[in-house]
């Protein structure tokens, strides 16, 4: 394996999965739902098989998708993206962060993101030679430091010679903590990124997936940001088809047509059938979006009461599909050793929050359960977590 | 855009199939079927969509997939690999190139492959910061020059230090030129993979689509290779799905972690639904792969005897979509600019060779036309070529 890729291994996630369908245990680690989304959706991409969708889409994505995201990003949030040149259909947000970072980075030039970091953006960064800094939110507010932030982008602290960040890569509502960050944290970021003249690449997947009436707010909508924001979102989390691998990325044309310059060569342009029915999911969101979000929290609550039933101290989440919780007050030390027992303890895999961290001793004994599961499952979990 | 991307500008498929829309002309430039693939292939998509398959696939690929690929792979051609660690599903033969050359090469190393070149290989080096070598393929005959290939491996004449290729990257059916290289030539390109010791990754996208009783021949299976060739295929050409985008590699579980360990981290794993059907489809391949190619081949002998009709001088086409012929006989001195106009003129796209050469003036006024489309569409491109 390349040198660049050997810090990353495999996937926490992949780890994880296998170790849940190794031991039967419940799986509360990688996040994604138990129960499909939406049948009239299934129908759609049915449809669109037999209609004859079949072939490569063009390369930008299908035009009723991309129609039907640039409506999306109007009607919701008041943002205007041209659905040609200010749209690009990827396979899940993964793709469209690898290629926004293959596709605008120079070798060298800093990425900052929260620590703890969403999986897959050390390795992409990595991959286009990047140097990635990290922002730590830490347990249990997980409050975003904007001294911390600008410190980051500014590069005290940092090895060698102190160059300025090009990129902010923001996740809110952020997985793996669950925090939305707030109007006045996006502001404070929204001006950093203004002073420091950075371009902001922003992972909303879990854009409709907030809860308590929590608001996500799009980094593009506050002042200054429209003109320099990528903003990601996909198909997977808002409609709980994870496996479709439909996303995309929205904005201006320049940064658009970065990500489409890396994407082009990475796989080209398909999905075909799945793109038409996410097409038809986006063009009436919220019918779908509401509800699940409303299930989601639910089983949030159900979990949160479990594990602090089971003695753990538990973090907020205010969306996402993920709750945070402490073991320390169960003894535990080592959460990435305790998870590793789980499955076998207790019949569950959960994922020790120190996979996301830079320094896994920042939360050494946290750990990130999944609540994207139906409410018997959830019920389940929590039965044998009593039991610990 | 980043620098390193910066050559590549927007395919010339994107260019050329946007042209078509435009004018409303026959679009024999892009190579995707006019035709779906079979039924009930649509139909196994259909049902696996019903059935619950719209979660993330494992990261190497839904089990019944790698399964069928493995057996695919002893049955036609003798090649053992395991369903675990020895195969991985891609987005398509481009993820696995691009994933193979990330996941494979350290910056500075040199991949040598044919020129012509499929259009994302030079890419995809360049995003894994290797070096491109080319050997070139001259028309009419397009016969692999194995002195040619060996230099090209030891840096004879490439700038700075003749550092040796760590990479073959071969493509057989060779896409632009409708080559199928012969057992000759492919046991002079193992030989020199093993004298050199280099890796090999090839693209045998049309495996299923050779003509006139002509046989593909896997690398992997001469002498030598079955431990150093990663080879890569898809569904979208051996079934008619181009836009279902499932792709995969196959070979020795070192290659396959190598591209692995890229791949997660560019689109992570999907497509469940296709993936499913795909299984299906390659659990009897021959049932739907040889009508197509002989199809495929009858399009062939009209298309090339309407060009010859037309005036042009025609290349042997041994497999895949296409089919090469030089207009220089009508007077034609810049294939690229005549190409441009040829949908205003006469209502067709097709693509000048010289967009895959390296150096343009290899084939000033070559053209390749694609004859993956319906007889009567082929019909009518040859009624429009005798008007030219
Ligand atoms: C790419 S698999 C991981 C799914 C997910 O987003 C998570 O568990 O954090
Ligand atoms: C990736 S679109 C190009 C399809 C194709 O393989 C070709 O036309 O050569």
């Amino acid at each position: 394996v390349a040198r660049r890729l050997r810090p990353f291994g495999t996937t926490i996630f992949t780890e994880m999965s296998a170790l849940a369908q190794r031991t039967g245990a419940i799986n509360l680690g990688q996040g994604f739902p138990d129960e499909d989304g939406p049948a009239e959706l299934v129908e759609a991409a049915a449809e669109a098989l037999r209609s004859g969708h079949n072939q490569y889409a063009p390369l930008g994505g299908v035009p009723e998708l991309r129609v039907a995201i640039a409506g999306h990003q109007r009607r919701r949030y008041g943002l205007e993206v041209d659905p040609d040149d200010g749209v690009q259909v990827t396979f899940g947000a993964t793709e469209a962060i690898a290629a926004a970072l293959l596709g605008l980075l120079e070798p060298g030039e800093a990425v900052v993101a929260l620590d703890p970091t969403y999986d897959s953006y050390g390795a992409a960064v990595a991959l286009a030679g990047g140097e990635l800094r990290r922002v730590t939110l830490r347990a249990p507010a997980f409050a975003l430091d904007l001294g911390a932030l600008e410190a980051a982008v500014r590069g005290v602290g940092a090895a060698g010679a102190r160059q300025e960040a090009r990129v902010l890569l923001l996740n809110s509502p952020h997985n793996p903590t669950g925090r939305v960050l707030s109007r006045t944290e996006l502001e404070g970021v929204a001006r950093i990124c203004v002073e420091h003249d950075l371009i902001a690449i922003t992972d909303e997947v879990y854009e409709h997936l907030v809860f308590d009436g929590a608001e996500h707010i799009p980094l593009a909508t506050l002042p200054g940001m429209a003109d320099r924001t990528l903003t990601i979102s996909s198909a997977g989390k808002a409609f709980s088809f994870t496996g479709w691998k439909i996303g995309w990325c929205s904005g201006p044309p320049e940064l658009v047509a970065a990500a489409r310059a890396a994407k082009q060569f990475l796989t080209f342009a398909g999905g075909t059938p799945l793109q038409h029915a996410v097409a038809r999911g986006l063009d009436d969101a919220e019918r779908h979006t509401a509800p699940l979000a409303a299930r989601l929290q639910a089983n949030r609550d159900r979990l949160a009461a479990g594990l602090r039933a089971a003695g753990f101290a538990v973090a907020h989440s205010e969306g996402t599909y993920f709750i945070n919780a402490d073991a320390a007050p169960l003894g535990v030390a080592d959460a990435a050793a305790w998870c590793r027992e789980l499955p076998a303890r207790a019949g569950i895999v959960a994922i020790p929050a120190s996979a996301f961290h830079a320094d896994p001793a920042t939360a050494p004994t946290l750990v990130r359960f999944a609540f994207c599961k139906r409410p018997q499952v959830i019920d389940e979990a929590v039965a044998r977590l009593a039991r610990i």
